[in-house]
C-alpha cells in the first residue's frame, strides 16, 4: 500500500506492516487519529502538517511498535536519524533509521571500495571487512572496507569520511583521497520491509602498506583479498547484499568483470542502477 | 504499436511508421502478406518463421522504404547488419542498420573516452572527435575519439578496437588497452524512430605524446579538451547525444562530476542505466 505525501508517493506498506498501521491507528479516538487510511493509501492525517508534528508522529509509532515488539528490526533502534523528501526535494520530517524499511520511505547510504594496486603487475586487490558477530544486521557477512548510512544533516563525501575514521580508525589524509564514482539503487522486498536504498560509491586507492583496524566493535576484522578470491565469496553467497552490488560495479567500472565474462551484464548494470519511484534530495 | 515475436515484444513501431508498414503490407495478396497487424501488435506472419525468411521480408520492405523514399533515415542506408535477438537470447533475424530505430529494435554500439592524464598534476583531458560535416547522421558534432555500431558477428571489444583503426588510425598495440568500463542505455524517440540502444563503454588511456589522426571521411578533426570546456559544450548542445551521454557516465566514475555539483545525480545514473524492456544477447 503506497504512502502519500499531499499528493505525492513516498514509500509503501508491505503486507505484514499495513495491518498493524491500522491497529495503531485505531488506538486513537476517530478525530486524534495519526494517520488516514484507506486500503489504496496511508497518509498523515490533515491537522498532521509540520515538520516537527509528521516527525513526532512517527516517532511515536516506531516507540509503540519497539515497546511492543511488533517488528524485529526495531530491536536495533539506532538513535540516528534519516530524512524523507517530499516532491519539493525538501525535508519533510525525519524518521529513525531502524524503521525505514517499514515505510519502504527512501534511505541513502556510502559504501567505500578501499583497493590497493601492485605498483609493477598493476592487480587489484581490495581490503573486505567482515562484520562482528553481534551486529544488529547481517552479523558475520562480508563487507566494503567502510560503509554507513547517510544520516541528517551530513552529505555523502561528509560520511564517507566520517565512518572511515569510525570504522577502520583510518587518519582523515588518507580518507580525504576517496573519490565519488556514482550510486547503485536498488528496491527490495526483506523480511523488515521495503528498502528502497540509493548507495553513493566511493573508491579509495590505499598505500600498499596500509593496514586497517577495527575502531568500534562493528568489524571483526580486515581481510585484502583478490578478485578470484572476492568473486568466489560473491558466489558463494558471504557478503551483504549490497555491499555485493557496490564491489560488482567496482569490477565493471575497473574492467575486472567484463562483457565476455557475464552474460546478464547489460540486465545488471540497469538493476543495479533502478530508478526509485519516490522523491529524493 | 509494439512489435512481437512469438509471444515477446522485441520492439516497437512510432506512430509516423506503424500506418506505413499497414499501407506496404496491404500491397500484398492476403495470403502472402510478410506481417500480421492489428491496433494491438505487429508480427511476422505464420509462414515466415526462420532467420532467413525474416530476414528476408525485414530487408525487402527497407528496401521498398527506401526506393520510395519512405523514410529520410533510410537515406543512409549502410550495408551494416545488425542482430536481433528472441525471447531466448538468440539471434531471430538481422536487419540493415539504418532502419533499426524504425521498429525500436535494440541496438548496439560502443564508444571510447580516449583521455590522457597530466602525470604531475593528475589533472585528465580527453580525446573529442569532431564528426564530418558530410556525415549522414549528426553531421558536425563532438563525438567520442572513437565510436562504432556492433555489427553481426563481432563483440564489443572486437569492434572497439576495429573502430579504432578506422576511425582514428590508432595502432593496436595502442588499442589493445581498452578497458571496458560498463554500459550506458537509455531510449529516446527520435524524428528516425525509437532508439533502444545499449552503448559499450571503453575507456582508454592514451600516452601524452599521441595523436588521433582522421582515417576515414567520417571525421573531421580531433581535439584535446579539458573537462571545463568539455562541460561547457555539453550544456551548448554541440555533442551527439548519445555521446554526451558517454562523457557523463566517464565524469561521474571518474569523480569529475560528483553529487555535491549536481543535484540530479542519482536520477542522472538510473536514466543513463534505463532498463531496455526487449531480449537482449
Amino acid at each position: 500500500v503506497p504512502f502519500y505525501l499531499d499528493t505525492v508517493k513516498i514509500g509503501a506498506l508491505s503486507k505484514e506492516v499495513f495491518p498493524e498501521l491500522k491497529k495503531y491507528n485505531k488506538t486513537f479516538k476517530r478525530k486524534l487519529r495519526p494517520f488516514s487510511i484507506n486500503s489504496q493509501r496511508v497518509t498523515f492525517s490533515d491537522y498532521i502538517d509540520t515538520f516537527d508534528k509528521r516527525s513526532q508522529v512517527i516517532n511515536d509509532l516506531l516507540c509503540y511498535w519497539r515497546d511492543n515488539n511488533t517488528f524485529n528490526c526495531l530491536k536495533g533502534w539506532r538513535n540516528e536519524v534519516f530524512p524523507v523528501f517530499d516532491g519539493n526535494h525538501e525535508i519533510a520530517f525525519r524518521i529513525e533509521r531502524s524503521g525505514i524499511a517499514l515505510f519502504g520511505f527512501r534511505a541513502y547510504g556510502c559504501h567505500i571500495n578501499g583497493y590497493i594496486e601492485d605498483p609493477d603487475t598493476h592487480e587489484i586487490k581490495m581490503w573486505i571487512a567482515q562484520r562482528s558477530l553481534t551486529k544488529q544486521t547481517f552479523p558475520g557477512k562480508l563487507d566494503n572496507i567502510v560503509a554507513g548510512g547517510i544520516a541528517f544533516p551530513y552529505n555523502p563525501t561528509e560520511t564517507a569520511i566520517k565512518e572511515c575514521l569510525e570504522e577502520a580508525s583510518m587518519p582523515n589524509e588518507i580518507s580525504n583521497q576517496v573519490v565519488p564514482c556514482g550510486a547503485v539503487t536498488y528496491i527490495s522486498v526483506e523480511r523488515r520491509g521495503i528498502s528502497a536504498d540509493s548507495q553513493y560509491v566511493f573508491d579509495l586507492k590505499l598505500p600498499t602498506s596500509y593496514q586497517p583496524k577495527p575502531n568500534d566493535n562493528e568489524v571483526k576484522g580486515f581481510y585484502l583479498m583478490d578478485f578470484k578470491e572476492i568473486i568466489e565469496r560473491l558466489k558463494n553467497n558471504e557478503f551483504k547484499m549490497n555491499s555485493g552490488i557496490v564491489i560488482i560495479d567496482f569490477m565493471i567500472r575497473h574492467g575486472i568483470l567484463t562483457h565476455t565474462m557475464e552474460e546478464n551484464y547489460l540486465e545488471i548494470l540497469s538493476n543495479i542502477h533502478r530508478p526509485i519511484p519516490f522523491p529524493g534530495p
